[in-house]
């Protein structure tokens, strides 16, 4: 079977503004830290990617466990090869360290005040609650990719994804700037994602940050049966 | 300054027949290897991009030098980050074994009878002639890429590069396939890359392999200074 999956958008409803709404008639405030994931972060993880696929209407092409994600997840210590990072939101502060992974990623905090998040029930809320207290409301997919005419890495994003409840905040740009950033730290040439053509509110985004949308490429796949045939050994 | 270099392409001039060409008019054998690329393999591979950059006349956006590939190449087991597979031809058999990645990769040999190759000076062949006496032809730079819908990773080609001399006999096909090849060994769900939407024998080609080329799909890239200026850490 050849794949009929397309690759999952890196943020499915970008926001136009990267700035939180700061609505002063109701302020609340909502403290936010961007963290590296752990291995023991992997029920939350597959629980949102399967929050992705409902939303893009592809549940049925989603195949992650928890089983699979463990065992393809946190191989490699972190930005040397697939890496994620967890958008943690509380209405209390949260800690400003996160012990684990604390040498490898100092944690990102910022707090705003916002409108009250839309409505949530409280049984999916508690599905995301983290020992600490927090709420885990998104999170970006990334590993490093290779320019040959730079000769150095960069970072491609696979995955921005924010839960329904907590979106039209900019945290999915949140997530992106986090990549960004890290990108900048290792003195990376590039991050690079896709979006789909018709999105035009997310091109707009995209461009409106600096991102190049590159019209005349296209992503070519092998997957399915037609991998296992091509790839066979019979030179 | 944006980036304004679009992604090489992996094989500029794919090869619509996957077979190398078999005159028996004027059979010449060649043999051929394909092998993981090491450290000392560096001056090759910085000849090869400088020879793809001037092929894609973008060699004024090639930055490539022997020190910045030999810093962030090699860094981390083949297969797990940045891996290049390099292709060897020679008129006489070459070894069955390349002992520093014996272990890794067992190299994967093929003999055919075509005719006699392009034109080359002898100046230029020898700066691609190995200790061993053979001629490096080619290669192939290619990293894991991730799905989440699968959680299992695949293989993203950056470059496939024949040099011009070796052209036409299907070896571009031959290092794409020994990436897919490598893939299916792995367990990997995809074997993806890029091509320009008017290079209709490319896509010919890989449509012809079992690809899929995905046309809703634009990639996004933030480079230079608007990378700079996104990732500040100014949250």
């Amino acid at each position: 079977m050849a794949a009929v999956e397309p690759p999952p958008p890196p943020n499915p409803t970008p926001e136009p503004n990267m700035n939180l709404r700061e609505d002063h008639l109701n302020p609340t405030p909502l403290y936010t830290r961007i963290r590296l994931a752990t291995p023991s972060d992997v029920p939350f993880i597959h629980k949102l990617i399967h929050q992705m696929a409902v939303f893009e209407k592809l549940a049925h092409h989603c195949q992650a466990t928890e089983s699979s994600l463990s065992s393809t997840l946190f191989n490699s210590p972190p930005f040397q090869s697939f890496t994620v990072f967890l958008l943690e939101v509380s209405s209390t502060p949260l800690s400003l360290h996160h012990p684990p992974t604390l040498t490898l990623f100092q944690p990102i905090h910022k707090t705003f005040q916002i409108p009250p998040s839309n409505p949530v029930s409280d049984s999916e809320e508690l599905l995301f609650r983290t020992s600490e207290g927090a709420t885990i409301a998104g999170f970006v997919l990334f590993f490093p990719n290779y320019s040959t005419f730079l000769a150095i890495p960069g970072f491609y994003i696979e995955d921005v994804f924010v839960r329904e409840c907590y979106r039209r905040r900019g945290l999915g740009g949140l997530l992106m700037k986090a990549v960004a950033n890290q990108a900048v730290k290792l003195g990376y040439g590039r991050v690079e994602w896709c979006v789909l053509d018709w999105n035009v509110n997310a091109i707009s985004f995209y461009k409106k940050i600096g991102a190049d949308v590159m019209q005349e490429w296209r992503i070519c796949r092998l997957a399915g049966d037609s991998l296992l045939s091509y790839g066979q050994p019979n030179y």
